[in-house]
């Protein structure tokens, strides 16, 4: 058990160390020992966790959704702005975030499918949407897969956009103009009205799941 | 004058091989002597137009939007969808606007501002959706410079998005759902039902340009 527990320190450990080498260098120029010295592991290992740099991108890409759930909501759009917003918060202050929307964006990542992100974040606003249609949300015309699809690549665009001008300081408040954008072509007017999606929301939504997260540990 | 259009060759010669060197190698691994190669000139014809490989990046990134402008249209926002369907459309078909936009989106193009582009797009929607308000076209609320701002943001990661999983095959599709996904939230319902946003667009306005220009060139 606390054999297990060292390993999965050790793989969180390089994971960590990958995501800041990959963030700083590319992909492309990024090599397995300027990993290693930022991990301080040894390349034993490394290779025990992961067989090649195309297996740490991938574990860094995998990192990204993992742990931050949104509650549950009554109101299905509401889940689906919270995932956005969190994700433009968690952008601002999360190193491993940021070098797994920057490895997705990278053009230059050769021999590393770059599609897995864009097709995992479209399957989980396809299936809220869904929920929401199925709840009466939705405006008659809106396919979820489409609209799934153009959220994805427009919030893939708006990070790109707010980390070439600002170094990602504008997000908060680009992520909140792109949902109004959106929502009111997709959403009734009574649901609307109800949502936020201020740029102070992302925040909020951060709080509450680290408090719910020390609660559960608490219980523990 | 003989010498002039020389000149001019010449230059379009080297910004066509920087702008695949580019796209095939990325700013950051490209060097001078793989474009001066690839174009086929001497360094000294190369450095009497650049002087380093970040003029070249910048000559490419400038070469994007030349000669291909939009004609004058009745409805402003029709201009705007005319602007990003015919860009669409190029990104499909034309090396050096792929090569512009890959550079705009590369990430790790240390010491090449990457913000240029964003900005010069969103003025220029911009200044076409203030048009398009004074006639009326636009819903009270709407700003024209957060509204810019969304557009060129959400266009960029479409694209991405588009070139990450088909290769761009689809990314006439994608700007035609994007608009229709924007514009209901943007434009008055009269207007909206007049447009024309249509995945056909961009390559009927593209042939609209080219025989324009066909005809000024028989002109002279």
């Amino acid at each position: 058990m606390v054999k297990q527990d060292r390993a999965i320190r050790t793989r969180n450990n390089i994971l960590q160390a990958a995501a800041k080498i990959f963030e700083e260098r590319g992909y492309q120029a990024a090599t397995i020992s300027e990993i290693l010295t930022a991990a301080g592991v040894t390349k034993g290992a490394l290779y025990f966790h992961f067989a090649s740099k195309e297996q740490l991108a991938l574990g860094v890409l995998e990192g990204q959704d993992q742990q931050f759930t949104i509650p549950d909501r009554v109101c299905k759009l509401q889940e689906l702005a919270d995932e956005v917003l969190l994700h433009a918060y968690r952008l601002q202050t999360d190193p491993m975030v940021r070098a797994g929307v920057r490895l997705t964006m990278d053009q230059h990542a050769e021999g590393l499918d770059r599609s897995g992100p864009f097709l995992r974040w479209s399957e989980v606003c396809r299936e809220r949407l869904e929920k929401a249609q199925a709840q009466g949300e939705l405006l008659p015309h809106v396919n979820p897969t489409v609209t799934a699809d153009v959220l994805v690549g427009t919030f893939a665009g708006i990070q790109s956009m707010s980390q070439a001008v600002s170094d990602y300081q504008d997000l908060r408040t680009r992520a909140s103009d792109l949902l109004r954008h959106l929502f009111p072509s997709i959403a009734v007017p009574s649901v609307l009205a109800s949502l936020d999606i201020t740029q102070a929301r992302g925040e909020s939504v951060h709080s509450e799941i680290l408090t719910k997260l020390q609660a559960a540990a608490a219980a523990n």
